[in-house]
């Protein structure tokens, strides 16, 4: 199985390369094909040592930043790694998905550009799985890709999201909520009440209603249905709470008697494990669902071990018939046509 | 100095009163005025043993519940304690401010109809301090009174909110930041977009620019501007995740070892400490900021000590002579008279 990845999307592409080599070594089945500078590349393989074939480099020198106009970068830059591997996704058949940690704009506006949309998606919405109190998972969609919709996207990204869980998780009947500032039926603003109503009545989806944030994580929800800038600042709320938690407690120690020192030091492996449970980055990327293809974001401030989670969720997802599923599920929901 | 409370707007009205008690007896100069159900409060009196003088009841034995519409609720329910609080804010001259644990929809049509809007002001807007992670403050307005807003609105909120926290914090210029979802000029929705140009161009605030709901604790920001539909979003997912770091937290030592065990128990000093550091509810209620009287709204599962905190806040509020530095700034800004 091959997965391409664009290795000159994030802070730090050296990571990237060597998340692949991390993958090839520690993934039999998998090939991977690395886009970027190639002389680039080959200094971080000669720094590790690799010498390996499981990993094809494809020159492509330019590199697409996040202070361009994604359209405007993806049409004009036919060199740079990003646009090179959608070209290799889209056209060599062994490739089963793609991964970048390309800004989220230019990675959407490439994938709509070279890969397409499902046919009858309206948009594309970037997906991840949120960890939750009771060790499950919980998807939040959308993410980021879309700040502007209308309640007909959120209807989509309702159905999109119910195929994907059932998919990858074996859900029957995900339980989808609609992210608002309160529980009861008429909270919400403009959008929420009109998205409300298309969600009552969508029989595709087993919607449970409104929602709150501060319920995210707690497992009562399968599908978590915003627009992409709420879902944006939920995202980045949650992660600056866990910041300013562990920076407060790490200074409160610091002040704090010999005691709770020892303390600390007696729950350094708890807070370890804690950390790997909250930490969602650390468990891969998001894919963009209703794109044509498997291509998933990884976060923009990579480590060799994101992306090597990230060729396993590629595989996951491959292996789930997702891409299938989501065809077959759009053909049979009223997505298609409208 | 008077403050009048809503005894029966929250969960648990026997916690209202008696945080009205422990106001009275712990702050000399403090007298408080209870409006509710006369024997269910004189009950509560009882049950402590408050003989003293220094509360006063005014029977108002009508309840207005969540489930209600706010401003039809408040033109029929006359009798309600929410509406003769409203009303003695109104006319009793010595009263300095109010406190209600009702509904947000509730108490702020009350406040509009009953006391009415300063003039200039398009939108109230409600505004609790956010505490940040070197021990400041950051106040974060709308919080979810005004669930669409137009641009203009969120304007309005910045030059509200930083006469507010020059008032009370003695901030000279205090930094305002745009929730979005980037730091960069160009992100954000449309809304975001246009409320750009404005905060960019008004002369009355010190405007730094987008920032993401990451940074909300990071003390990096003094006025955190949003509509209410998104601060209330940001705020419940604060929330959510710190009650999911505290739960995950606590079922992980549980299946630890004897040693993280008693470093739990060596650490529960800095726990207490770190809960009361970052949990908001404690320190208070929020301010409608643009009703033209102080109004207090204090969270629908207010403790006595939530009560407590917010006769404190209230007094703080009058202090500072915010009504009148707000009239005053509000005549200089051009908010007036558009």
């Amino acid at each position: 199985m091959k997965v391409v990845i664009d290795a000159f999307g994030a802070d730090m592409p050296e990571e990237i390369v060597k998340g692949a080599i991390t993958a090839v070594n520690l993934i039999d089945e998998v090939e991977i094909i690395l886009t970027g500078d190639k002389d680039k590349i080959q200094k971080v393989f000669d720094e590790i040592g690799y010498t390996g074939d499981k990993i094809e480099v494809v020159h492509a020198p330019d590199v697409i930043s996040c202070d361009e106009s994604p359209t405007m970068a993806i049409r004009r830059k036919k060199d740079s790694s990003l646009v090179a591997a959608l070209d290799i996704l889209k056209n060599r058949e062994d490739v089963i998905g793609m991964i970048s940690a390309g800004s989220t704009g230019a990675v959407l506006a490439g994938g709509l550009f070279v890969i397409g949309r499902m046919e009858g998606v309206k948009r594309p919405a970037l997906a991840p799985f949120l960890p939750t109190v009771n060790n499950g998972k919980t998807l939040l969609i959308d993410c980021g890709a879309n700040v502007d919709c209308k309640p007909e996207y959120l209807r989509q990204f309702a159905i999109m999201g119910s195929i994907y869980s059932k998919a990858m998780l074996g859900i029957k009947k995900p339980r989808v909520g609609l992210i608002s500032n309160g529980v009861e039926d008429h909270k919400g603003n403009e959008q929420i009440h009109q998205t409300f109503e298309l969600l009552k009545n969508e029989k595709e989806i087993n919607f449970v209603g409104n929602m709150e944030a501060r319920e995210m994580f707690s497992g009562d929800y399968d599908v978590l249905v915003c627009d992409g800038f709420t879902g944006n600042v939920a995202m980045k709320a949650a992660e600056g709470t866990l910041n300013t938690f562990t920076s407060v407690l790490k200074s409160e120690v610091k002040s704090a008697g010999l005691g709770a020192k020892i303390g600390a030091l007696l729950m350094k492996k708890v807070f370890k494990k804690l950390k790997k449970r909250l930490n969602y980055t650390e468990v891969g990327g998001s894919p963009f669902l209703g794109i044509d293809k498997i291509l998933v974001k990884s976060h923009g401030s990579s480590k060799a071990k994101t992306i090597y989670s990230c060729v396993l969720q590629v595989i996951d997802i491959h292996k789930s018939k997702y891409i299938e599923k989501m065809r077959e599920g759009i053909k049979n929901s009223n997505l298609a046509g409208e």
